[in-house]
């Protein structure tokens, strides 16, 4: 089978992760994937917010979690969280943009060995004043939307099978 | 390289088409590539209105046309329209979910050496009488927000070169 259409069927979102830090290799690849996705009018609007950093990651974990009300860990052991914000300023399609540039790197992490998770609440927590606060010390400046993090790692355990899909979610006209 | 990274950060967005038809298969495995894209909260809300039949492909393209107040052919010649379609009642995350979708199937079309693209203006189509009223007839029953619309087919001359990325869209902190 055409290998990228296997890899694009068997990627599968992983919630359990070994403290195993990829390679800084890997995870420029799969960051240079998500680049390349598509944006509406081809804008480049989203942009990504790499951490490997522990103390960055617990720090994001902590605030992700506070949106949730719990103590638990969002990100699920994993060591790396790559979030991907968009400029609403220059973007026309944001959500959308960024969702691309999510998928880009899903698939990347896959193709590379590593597990992934799109985790939401990006939104809820670069929307706040203490995430304003991390983009602005890092010189990130202007209206940046969260749209996913995309956390990235080493599956504790056999990933898990995909349920079966849904039936009746294809509809030809031909 | 890997052939799934190529894949992912080779794929360009074409704006021109020949008539010639894809295969069945080749669009059933784009098809199949979209059902396998992650959702949040494992709904598999997305669905797929995978069009061939020329009338029905005309008249998308017209209703698209109508949004924009030209007449046109938004698909640019494009034979296959494979829309995208979210479940509001049971979606957690549908623009994010609906845009995963669209990113497997045009990752798919390029790993088949099909062209492809993201076309807007899903939303004010299946949002106006006549959408819903094209759902109706095909027994789409609740209420379906319009994602997107994956042109497929074969480009009419050479791909476009990618433009070059912009600078400073990762932002590590290691």
């Amino acid at each position: 089978m055409n290998q990228t259409i296997s890899d694009l069927t068997t990627r599968r979102s992983v919630r359990a992760y070994s403290d195993r830090m990829p390679s800084k290799a890997d995870l420029e690849t799969i960051c240079q994937a998500g680049l390349y996705a598509a944006t509406g009018m081809g804008t480049q609007s989203p942009i990504i917010l790499a951490v490997t950093n522990k103390a960055l990651r617990d720090r994001l974990s902590r605030l992700n979690a506070q949106v949730m009300n719990t103590d638990s860990d969002p990100f699920y052991g994993a060591p790396v969280v790559l979030t991907v914000l968009v400029d609403t300023d220059t973007a026309v399609t944001p959500v959308e943009d960024g969702s691309l540039m999510m998928g880009n790197m899903l698939n990347a992490a896959h193709a590379l060995g590593l597990s992934s998770c799109w985790i939401n609440r990006a939104r809820e927590v670069f929307a706040s004043d203490e995430g304003k606060a991390i983009l602005k010390d890092l010189g990130i400046e202007g209206n940046y939307l969260g749209i996913g993090n995309c956390i990235v790692g080493y599956a504790q355990g056999p990933e898990p099978q995909a349920r079966p899909r849904k039936e009746n979610r294809i509809h030809w006209v031909e």
